[in-house]
């Protein structure tokens, strides 16, 4: 089954070796879910309050459903642009682990979904008391201020969490968002790599929300510069002035590895993300809040010990390989988020998809096509 | 108006000139407010989502209420010990900014208070969305995992502030809290400063809820070893192994200023906290969330800028005095903590207040009381 | 006067609007000195202690020698991957201030050019003590564990500073650097920003020695893959093993701004520059240096003060212009670095100089030549 | 041998269960050597140049001679206050190792001893080439502008260092030190936990060299404020004003231990080692570089591994333990330093030694002696 269209499917070439699904769930164990959230006004026009609704909630539950909440994961996080919220980021710097999934949704709610994180901690016999939840804004095409995200949707993107090929675009926490000004949302990719013929995975999932237009780079090439200037959506908010067009982005991106490697190793490959990201023309801008996590699954049951316990890590030379399978699969996801998404029309306005046909013309006309 | 007993009306000796009320408020423009949330068992039993409740809200706002959602502070923080909670850290590590009030409550109900900030400052005509909001964990006394706050628990908290004195102990996000395992809560204390023959006020509100009762120090006395051992209460929790008698515990501290301090020198003073902390016999154990933060109220309208702006600031060197101050207060103010607190019966049990007759018996012998 | 051929002066494409020099030296006051040492080896032979010599220190003096040792800039930096050295870092931390210059060397001498700087300043009458020496290793060309540096050299670095055209490639600290297995070294780039109609300047200065040959991109080209494999050396050292053939590389970017902004916001600066290594197709790999740090010229006199000052600064939301520039110039630092640098061998070999027919071909053949 | 008066030999009391030796040395493998320096002015009067000469280098060996330089330790670092320098830390914040030993000497001797730890690496067959070197300032009684320091003496320190009992006081990198206005220098101190049923040794030694005399606290008692005021000498060096008074101090504190536990378990210890100085009274002042590491000699040969390996590691709660220890050693190692030294005259003038009568008919008279 695919489900959507990749990057890939178009020609465009990535450098490495991806997994089954070129997504985060190629990891073993590895579940992800989305509830999308999408309404009309109920007042017929753009109202805060009454929408139109365009927004949702992802999850990654790193162990999937059974095991996540009790037996957590080694983590690490970075902040390349911090305006903007990752909760839980205190106790896995402190502690080297995060406890539970990993969450992303709008700005709004990453309140009501951190508090429905630890309810459903509560229902399942779990302790775990500090979520870990990131967002970026759709205020421009979701009512975000109306408060729409509820518990039931949190609650919903985690039990409908599978471990299988994950729908990428407007979808979950991606559902209203916008990446170099055309439609963006979610976007995934991995790698697979080989450290003293062992086979390692490294899966990313990135809730692309960042940059303007004119950056958006492809391959290599600088497309958003020869894009027609009117495609795509300056960040202007009806009731904001022009000087704040560059902020309310943000791109959070999630890299998982089997590969085991402990939380100062993890930190290093949540830095890596940043160099993907500027493989696509990205500033990180002012108002993005650009926060990275690496976690591993590695070294299953080292949260639940009682006293002195072995893990398994990786000699830090052996990191090249994360690394360069990091920078990829954030460049492809990221990519893969645009090619996925949709037109859509919300509460302020349309925001175009990329359009393919022009894409392709553009990278055909550089050598950057692969067929 | 002197509304509880505080630690000097005892005769416990501190070093350094306070301020009018010896709080936080003595500083102007500050505000302060406390909902606090007392309730039976709906069932006449502990029970989780029945009760009892003791719990609370506690907020913060550096310039009252019309201008702290708009006219944000410079601010920056430490975590000493992170395992905790404080939403908002990576805008302020960004920016240099806080957005809108300091909000301390339970750790179930951080993200209740963020979005409840949230939607308090879009009610009032705000665009701020990263709302600060630490916690420490209430669960011996307060049936925590019902999750009983509410918006409205914040919305009555940041309507109720005022910038006179301000109750102690079992008050606000501090109601159910407890330090050294004797009753804590909410202490605050100030120094006034006086730096080039001007001065400056400093002030420090602690949320207290960290250490064992053997731990605690007062006035450099270990009155902690003199107390009977049976006294404090260990923070085994019904449901919990004794293993876990030292996690759950935690301390947040604020301190404002009114010196022209700037982001980065704001994050030194956040750090001396530490040291103000560690006068009272504190070891910052594994399970605390153990978070700091400084704001200054100087440099009003900063963040509103849209052009070139000038800052007043202070030579670094300067800073002495107010690093000073910040260790004095710090101290007073969990000392206060403990002075103010009464004993209190609730969730899992019953956790006395620190006797002040022994106390004092205890300071005088070790000619340590100032009357 | 135009000392070496810049990448513009191949048609390479960069966005954005350079200085007269292109170079961190369009900053008024900004002076820059290359103390370069070439000798041959003393006794015929590749030998520790004898040579051959191929290396040098390279000194950056943000307000030339008169004022950069008593009136400091303020500063921030950022390690992307900290396997390397740039002392002087805590302090800059802890006061937003750079004391003196900031200095460039080979990894065995970061200690002799410190104290060397410490004595220059005794010297000169400052009092300074912390000074800010960061490296990269050319142990491949350069006979580095004899260290061969000595304080005069750093003193010539510091009195030969300039602020004209800076020479690049093979010079200075640079002198004997590899750059995705091709000759690298020294490479500066700058650009003017207009914000609020105020003209800014914004100089980068890179000190290359990082990545593998197949990694290099330029102008979004992954030119690395389409040169001949034989053409770049592999990090491999005589008496290392290959398994450390990623190691001992690292790149050191510097970038200078005369906009009014504060420490806190230089580590912002500082963090961009990943994202323009990025461009060049780097993945910053486990034994790599890479530490970048910003300054800014503006408000001058800020460390001398003893009392309450004023500072100037700009808003945040104004510091995209700032990014942007800070990503376009780096990237054009490390690959003016790769034009200008010469053939060279040294004490393990011969590391070619990037092919430019080549590279002309290889830009032209994907539409990315300018002419 | 008993080679100096320690704190509990006058009756001081302190919590916890020191060692045998109640050192850093406690710890099986780990070697510490001095290289103590002091000479007479060659002029006959304090001359920059010519002396007098106070001053030395101290050299901690976490593995001892043989296997420091190859075999390296898990290591992490906090720098409470970093007006100061310690080079290494990049790298170790990046890798999770310490390579080779810990050094410790004057703030103008950075660079010396820095290189002298690489020269003296490649003599012994390592690869070693970021080594980790503290200072504090020793400019009042040391000619530390004179820069007096020579690779010798850091060879010397390295070549003599044994794991026997230590000598404290006015000995190596500590000699020419001021703490609280006082003689200070060197100080060490040790405590056994048992955790599990297993003996952990964690040893702390501190380079004390901070304060001023009224701020000084003993077993919690204030010593400094009953001490005569004229006993302490204020931080005023001669060519320097009034104002910079507080300037020029620092203490740097090493926490060792055969625990188990991983770089980011390690920066946990190093950071509690500000609740030990905050007991002795510290503010932490602007000019001064506290900056403190932990290692753990636990885990031997990680540093060497090609592949995959497994590391023992502590739950994270049994960490308390360690927490505790960290704190007491810490304050035993700084007033150890202080029963130590004598009085010393050098190029500035006469540090008085603590009076030990006084300092025990002081403590009596608060009750706080244990004989």
């Amino acid at each position: 089954m695919q489900i959507n269209l990749r990057a890939r499917d178009l020609g465009i070439p990535f450098e490495g070796n991806p997994g089954n699904f070129n997504a985060i769930t190629d990891l073993a164990g590895v579940e992800v879910g989305f509830c999308t959230i999408i309404e009309d006004s109920k007042s017929g026009k753009a109202e805060i309050g009454k929408g139109p609704v365009r927004t949702g909630v992802t999850a990654i539950l790193p162990r999937g459903k059974d095991r996540t909440f009790h037996d957590f994961v080694f983590a690490g996080w970075f902040s390349l642009n911090g305006y903007g919220e990752m909760t839980g980021a205190h106790a896995i710097e402190e502690t080297g682990f995060m406890q539970g999934p990993f969450m992303i949704t709008n700005t709004c709610s990453v309140g009501v979904v951190r508090d429905a994180v630890d309810q459903w901690a509560v229902n399942h016999g779990s302790n775990m008391h500090l979520a870990t939840v990131a967002e970026t804004s759709d205020i421009y095409l979701n009512d975000m201020e109306g408060f729409h995200v509820k518990p039931e949707h949190a609650f919903a993107a985690i039990e409908g969490a599978s471990s299988s090929v994950i729908p990428e675009g407007n979808v979950g926490g991606g559902t209203g968002m916008i990446c170099y000004g055309l439609k963006g949302g979610t976007g995934t990719s991995s790698r697979i790599v080989t450290i003293d013929r062992h086979d390692y995975t490294l899966g990313v999932l990135a809730q692309t929300n960042h940059g303007e237009s004119h950056q958006l780079m492809v391959a290599g090439v600088p497309v958003g510069l020869e894009l027609p200037g009117e495609l795509g959506v300056s960040r202007g908010i009806k009731r904001h002035s022009e000087r704040e067009r560059f902020d309310k982005s943000s791109i959070i991106i999630v890299v998982g590895t089997d590969a085991p490697v402990l939380p100062h190793q993890l930190k290093r490959i949540a830095r890596r993300a940043s160099l993907g990201l500027g493989r696509t023309g990205a500033i990180s801008a002012n108002g993005s809040g650009d926060i990275f996590l690496a976690f591993s699954t590695a070294n299953p049951g080292s949260a639940l010990k009682t006293s002195e316990y072995t893990t398994t890590t990786l000699p830090n030379r052996d990191m090249d390989y994360l690394f360069e399978a990091t920078v990829e699969a954030t460049e492809e996801a990221i990519i893969n988020s645009l090619i996925a998404a949709k037109t859509m029309t919300g509460f302020s306005g349309t925001v175009n998809a990329l359009p393919q046909d022009l894409l392709i013309e553009i990278l055909r006309k550089h050598g950057r096509l692969k067929f």
